[in-house]
Order: C-alpha cells, then structure tokens, then sequence
C-alpha cells in the first residue's frame, strides 16, 4: 500500500477517558476478562411541569388512564436498547427494569431500577430508561404544557463490579 | 362472543390529553388531515460536570479526540429514532438534524436543531437528540466523574405547524 | 466476468405473486408510479383464554393495572416497525394507529386501525399490530394459562387505494 | 420535593401476574437469580387460504421460488428481535432458531422451534417467529387472497427450566 | 453560563465535505429545500470465491436451497435500514428495492436496484443492499471458503435529483 | 390436518452449508452445546479514492473534522447490529470492538478487531464493522467523488473456538 499516513498517531497519554484509546480515538472498552458478577444500578429524572399539568396526570391515572403506563412501557424499552443508543456501551443480558413514578404538585419523579449478571454495569441502562421515560411524559403533556423542563437526570445509587458500590451524596 | 364487557368506557372527557382517546387509552393521534410543511424545533439540554472533567474534554477535544465528534453522531442517529423510543410519535421524514456544543468551566450545553416537511412538528427529535447526546456524554466521562447531572432539558423554540411559532421566555 | 450463469432465469410467469419476478425471486414491489392518498385498514384478532385468565385481566383493569396498557402500547409500536418486519413491505409514515380491546368470558378480542396518506396501504401494519398486541397478553399472562390461543388474526375492512374498499363478509 | 401522591399505591395483591407488581405496574421480572440452563420451545400457527392459493405457493416453491424462503427468514429474524417487541421479555442470545412448513390443500401449518442457554425460557421466542412467518405469507399472497386468516398460533411444548416440561394435550 | 468556549471554531472553510459544517462538525445536510423526485441507483459487489464454493451455491439453487433467497431477503431489509447505519443519511421512504444475482466460475456478482421518490438519492441504499447480501453470502458459505473476498463494492448507476444522471465509465 | 405435502423433502445431503438443513432450509445453526470461550475476529477493507480525496480527508484530520470519528461509530455500532442484518447470525454479547484507520495517497483501509466470550465466532460482526465504516466514507466523500470503491473487504485473522485459529496466507 505504499507509504502509509497513520492517523490519530500523536500521543495523547493520560487523558483518563476509558472510552478512548491513546490516539485519542473512540473504542468499544474490552470486557472479555471480566467477570459475570451481578449489578444493580438506580437512577432518576424529573419532569418540572405546571401544577395544572401535574393535575390532569394525577386526574388521569386515577381513572385507568395510560399517561404513566405508556412512560414506563417506554423506559423499560428503552433500558434494552441503551446498547444501539449510546455507541460505546456494552450489549447486555438485562435481567431485571421496574420503572417508578413519584407525583408532586408540580413535579413528577421518575426513577428506574435495573439488573444485570453480567460484565460491566447498568448505569447507562438505568439512565437510559428514565430520560426515555421522561420524554414520553414531555410528549403526552407537550399539547398542554409545552414549557416542561427535565431536570437532575442523575445516578442514584449502583452495586456490584470491580469498583464497588457508590450512592449520590 | 356474547356479552362484552367494553374495557376503558368510563367517561373521561375533557382531560386535555391529545394522545389519549375519551376513554383514556393511549392513541397515535390521527394527523392525516394535516398538511406538510416545513416545521424546526431547537432543544437543549446541560451536563453539569466537574471542571476536571470539563477540562478533560477541552483538552481531548483541541486534540483531535472523539468524545464530541461521538455523542454529536449520536444525537443525530437518536433524532433518527424517535418515533421507535416515544411511543405516540409519528415516524418523519427529517430533512436536517444539528448536534452543537458549548463548554463552560463545569457544563457542557448540547443544543440540536431539527427541521422536517411534514404533518407533525419535531419537538421530540430535537429533545430526543439532545438527551441521547448527553447520555453518551455521561458515558464516556464517567469513569471519571460518576456525579454528573444532565439537567435544563427544554424546548427552546419550535417554528412551523397549525400551532404556530412558540419561544421559550 | 466470463460466461455467466443467469440464476432463477427459467420463466415463471403467471404465477400471480406480485412480490416475485417473472423468475421467483423476491422484491420490494415498485410504488413510485403510485399517488399518496389516504388510506384505512382495521384488522382484528382473538386470544383465546381460560375464564379465569379473562376475569384476572378485568379485575385488574378495572383497578389500575397495565396488562392492556403494556399490551396497546406494543400493538401501536409493532405497527411503525412492519417494515423492518416484514421483509418486502414498504416503509410507511403512519398518521394514526389505534389499538381496541373487547373482553368476553373466554376471550379478549383485538382491533387495530391504521391510517397512512401514502402510495400503499397499511393492511400489514393493521394486522402487524394486532398480532404483537396479542402475543403481549400471551407474555402477561402465560404464568397463569400457558394454553391460550391466538386465533382469527385476519384484516376486517380495508378503504383507499386503486384496488379499492373491500370488507371481509 | 413536597408532598408525594405515591402513585399505583393501591394494594391489588394476588392478582397472579408476575409481568405486575404489586400496584399493578409492568415490569420486567427479575430473572437474576435464576441459573442459565438449556431451555427449547415449539410453537405453531395455521394460515388458512383458498385452495387456490395453496397451489399457487406449492407450483411456485416446486420452481425455485422464494415464497417460503422469505417467510422462512422473517421468522427466524422476528425470533430474534422478541425482546424488542414484547415489552416486558428479557433479551436472550439465542442458540437456535428453525422454521418449518406444511402445505396442505387449504392451509399452510408454521412450526418453529427455538433454544436457548439462558435464564428463562423461549416461548415467546417461538411463537413471535410463527407470527410474523404467517404475517409474511399473508403479504406475500394477499393481492391473490385478501381473505386470509391466521388461526392455531400456539404453544406446542416447551422444555428446561424451573417451570419444568409442558406439552399441548 | 459563564464564558463559553465555542468548541470546533476554527474556520475549516473549503474543505468540500457536504455532511460537515464549516467547524468540521458533522451533520445531517438540510434536504427541506429539495423537491421530492423520482430518483434510481444501482451498485454492484462482488464476492470472490473458490470455485468449489461457487458449484456448491449453484448446486444448491438448482435445487430448492435458501442460500441466494437468504441473501437477497438480507439485502432488501439492509436497504430499509440504510439510515439507522449510515449515521448521517436521511430516512426515505424507498419505493422499490430489487437484489440480483449472477454466478459465475469463481464470482457471484450482487446487483441492487433502489428507487424513491424523495428529497435525496438512493445510493447509499443501493450499496448498503449490495454490502448486506455480500456479507450474508460470506456468513453462509464461511465453513467452507473462510478465504472469500468481497470487492469492487461501486455504484454503478444513477438517475433523477439535482446532481443528474451518471453512469461508472 | 389431512394429507400434507412436506415442502422441500427433496434429500439434498452433503451440499456442505451448515446453515441449510438436509433439504436445503435455512436455519439459525444449534450452538447451545458449545462453551462460552473468548474468541477473536480481525477484519479488513479498503476505500479505493481519487488522490484529492484522500488529502481532503488527511486535512480534515489533521484538524478537528468528524469524518474518520463517523465512520468509526458507524463500525462499531454495526457491529452491535450484526445479528439484525445477517439474518443466520446469532446474537452475540460483544466484550469489545476497535476500528483502526490508515489513509494512503489513494486508499483509506479500514481495520477491525472485535472480541467476544461466548458460543461463536465474531467473524461477521468484525466484516460487518468495517463494511459499514467504508459505507460511511462512502457516503460522506460521495459529493466529491462519487466514483470511489469498495474493495478487499475480507477476513484477516481469527481465533478461539473449535476451528482454532485462521489467518489469512
């Protein structure tokens, strides 16, 4: 192939980004010598609505109404396609997704539970399911609030796996 | 069949929810009626980090690493799925999805513009680009920063539609 | 590239296979000569179910459970995914679905209605939805009555299109 | 955050639904403490045709056409796309997937077999890959046979696992 | 939010690529503007194989084996799916997809024939058909030929959109 | 069922194909008896170009432009999407994925490395990476070059499972 100009090929140590190589380029980080052990990650989100709109999905979900049901149908769909969303992350074997609701006057708290036995965590796959589960909500309510805000999409807790448990302070 | 006991038939009239019938059960809304034209929403969405991490990636980043150059390629292959995450959403046709990035001293602001000729506005693929973006973000930077917040995720304008033209205040 | 060997190049012609050659091989049927005009089909299937598994859906539909929720949710998104289903189907952007139930002693009968303004007609994607909702109460419900039988899945009426309306009798 | 309204808070104990927790929310059960062991499931469906149209598949599949091979593979590709349209299944990694036909003078009788090495079982599996093989046949021959109807979609038997062997009487 | 750091804001004008901004920010090209049009492209691919492996493909379609049935279901549902791997092509809905083959001593040449009407071309869609059913020859005929080659992957033809008709030389 | 004609009795024995059963049928191979082992696959292709292109891309590089970090997300999420697009593939948890690039005065070769512990090879997933790399570059340089190649997409090396290692003479 004649000479060849081999790209990415300045050195960029020490970044710390696992997701990286040391060109700087994008991987898929290399499990095979972990273990299958189990994992367990939390995670939660919150949609910032209008008390009215909070009102008309408490209204809603008192009589057999779908609002909540078609956000946490949504989430735990979402948990098992984390893997074709976020390019870098692991395939995964989910063993376990509950999706909660928590409705105040003009919030509503979503938070996801996930499960695996496997070689990496469930961080992403918990995340995953409440951003998706809160944009199913924005959707629903959009025609009536179209100022909602998701906010404080975070990690809550995680256990299992080489670098252990952690829980938000 | 004999007698049938018609499921969801209590009244719920008046709930406001356009992706719910009277009955409170969950619907793709009828849009065949309306006609297509051009229609662009902007979102945003804020990961919160800190400014170790922040710096990392401004460094990664004048270098000629991936992390941005992956979750702006992300965003816009989500953007591409959302009607398969949002339930109710109908599939489109987009005509142009935009990933940007603004990097403070602890945030990372994500900003997507989408624009589409069609029956339906495009509200949940900018939100849905973002939130994925700032997804794969959290993931590719939390080995070294596990606290991350993804928060602010807003409509900040969408132009086109029988609704017209609406601007965050 | 030498002499070639034309494969499936004996003539099968008059076979009445639309989604074949003249030779048998497979294709996506050429549309692009075809108008986009609105378009209506309504299929409709049975689960057929120990009185028991019927009274437990009710109950439980009758408080707040999501049995037919979970279920309508997954008819609504089976119905955009037919294409990626069903190998020579045409990609179609949807402008409604809508997912029925009607519950009986020993039956749970399934209804969907599916709207495109497009240059083909949604009989898949009608039949697509039915048939995913019912292996969905199949799923939900297996613990209890794993002999349940999916039955009379079949398109009830059909409107638009060059070949016209047409009603099963 | 407030005062929360715990939404589902309802006790709805005893309603049998392992898919519901105890409120009646979905959720994906959690399997993780389940052992991986060698799990088999058949399953079948009947399409039912006009005689006519049962000849016209066996003239063209005794030629080197592709009606079945079509519908063959669609079944084993739904097969292993059920984790994505059955809300509430676990993604398993499927070991084998096989599909068969029998063509009678009126009906085209679907069997497939699928197995796993996993933690819960295949039926689902199964039984997805002998409907859309039956959706498949339906589009295939609908320009010729609108009429068609999917019947008998079932379970024939399933092997391994804590549930243990189950056959059709 | 503080200062920003305006990331990618070097000029970079010139450089010719339509999918990157002036930053070298991908991006998925704005198609609102263009009219919708018929619009053709073939492409082409090779697969190289030992002579052995082209007589036993050819034996086997002689009689009724799958193998250039699989590969031809694979290449049409491939082009379905072009913008779900092509991370910055637009969705179109496709109007006709067509796969051939032609075998000969040591080569099967795959041929794919896309048409839409719509905004952009369909090359990409053309030669992701070509690709898939390549790979999909290679996955069945790898226990006996692991040496197979897949080459001149080209498109071969286009026609109708902006750009004009061009023909490979 | 009355008297069944069983399609494809025809004994077709000895053709050699894993994937087809005795009479020609394709199948998803049985590997549930086979061990998890760590398995490797290095694939290889080539992007033939004019010389003006590949600079084009070299400049972009050498600055911050997103070509190259593209179509290394494409790859590597291709090769997640593996047993999607090869109908007979089994799904496969991969441990890790690379895509290296090396660009010479007219040719981008692409490489891939991909890793699994599990029943079977990673062959097709590391063919399919760097199919849908150069399918991108193809993509993104097509407004300049529209007559550019895909060529020597083949499998360079493998190791693990039962047919031990394999690397291309």
């Amino acid at each position: 192939m004649g000479e060849l100009l081999r790209l990415y090929a300045g050195a960029m140590s020490e970044h710390g980004f696992t997701h990286l190589d040391e060109t700087g380029a994008a991987r898929m980080v290399d499990v095979s010598g972990k273990s299958a052990t189990k994992r367990t990650a939390v995670a939660r989100s919150m949609v910032q609505m209008e008390p009215a709109t909070a009102a008309a999905i408490a209204d809603q979900s008192l009589g057999k109404g779908d609002v909540l049901a078609v956000a946490r149908v949504a989430g735990i769909q979402a948990a098992k396609k984390t893997s074709e969303l976020i390019p870098l992350c692991h395939p995964l074997a989910l063993s376990a997704v509950k999706v909660e609701f928590a409705l105040s006057e003009s919030d509503l708290e979503i938070t996801a539970t996930v499960e695996t036995v496997g070689p990496t965590g469930v961080e992403m796959e918990a995340l995953t399911a409440v951003s998706v589960a809160a944009l199913t909500i924005y959707d629903m309510c959009k025609a009536i609030d179209r100022g909602m805000t998701i906010s404080s999409t975070q990690l809550v807790h995680k256990a299992g796996g080489k670098s252990g448990d952690w829980s938000r302070a």
